[in-house]
């Protein structure tokens, strides 16, 4: 049990880390047939004649694995993940089924809002990994925390 | 039957329509407990006690329902809506159970690439919209569109 964190215990460099998350081909085209129904998110034989060379997850699938990676994590800011603007957001590769994520999270900034009292924004660069240690994702999220009451 | 889309054929401030998605708490929670496993996207009475004050759908909900609007929609590029990196994302208002969601996608920029030919980027924003038209995310995204052949 990791203990919450306010605007005041975060520091510039600190990192945080995630488990592991194995990405099979089912949860590929499952995610896909929901939010991105894409013929290279769904299909082996579409997937191998696109842009991609073969079947690879949705971007907003990494995105969303990330986050689950990320909750249960060892970033805890008091109150909760809360993300109010995304930066950047990029995929260098694509994942592909059987890769195994992970997330590197890295504190960025730490600064209390203007416009409301008692909070402040913790920016945060999440790296997501596969099992080379090849980044998949880089986001660049600004995280509402609160301050210590 | 929209005519897919070459980078040559997109204009700056061309604007794009997507339908209707209405928003259940079933979905929202599903979501949550797949990929964002927090109290306020999960529990009506915890939601009701946290920065959110009543049930919302994660970000990353509100990003796959925003590109399956999209996937779906009358923005056709040739290849499919495969992005490159996004520039800005936030979320002005959450989204609630019984919303009902449209996006409405504008070109900003198109350019051909320096380092692949044949190919370049479709500078896109994506705004979700409330049925009240109110954003609820605004995305800036590049697209990868193949030129003509």
């Amino acid at each position: 049990m990791t203990t919450p964190l306010y605007l005041e215990d975060f520091e510039v460099g600190r990192k945080f880390g995630t488990a592991r998350l194995r990405v099979e081909a089912d949860a590929i085209k499952a995610f896909a047939a929901a939010f991105d129904p894409q013929p290279f998110h769904l299909d082996d034989d579409a997937a191998g004649a696109s842009f991609f060379q073969g079947l690879a997850a949705s971007g907003w699938h990494t995105a969303a694995m990330t986050m689950r990676l990320l909750v249960e994590g060892d970033l805890k800011p008091a109150g909760g993940i809360i993300g109010a603007w995304a930066e950047e957001m990029k995929w260098p590769r694509a994942v592909r089924p059987g890769d195994e994520l992970e997330v590197e999270a890295e504190i960025l900034e730490v600064r209390a809002s203007k416009s409301r009292p008692g909070q402040g924004f913790v920016k945060v660069r999440s790296t997501t990994l596969n099992q080379h240690r090849e980044p998949v994702q880089v986001l660049v999220m600004n995280l509402l925390v609160p301050s210590r009451p």
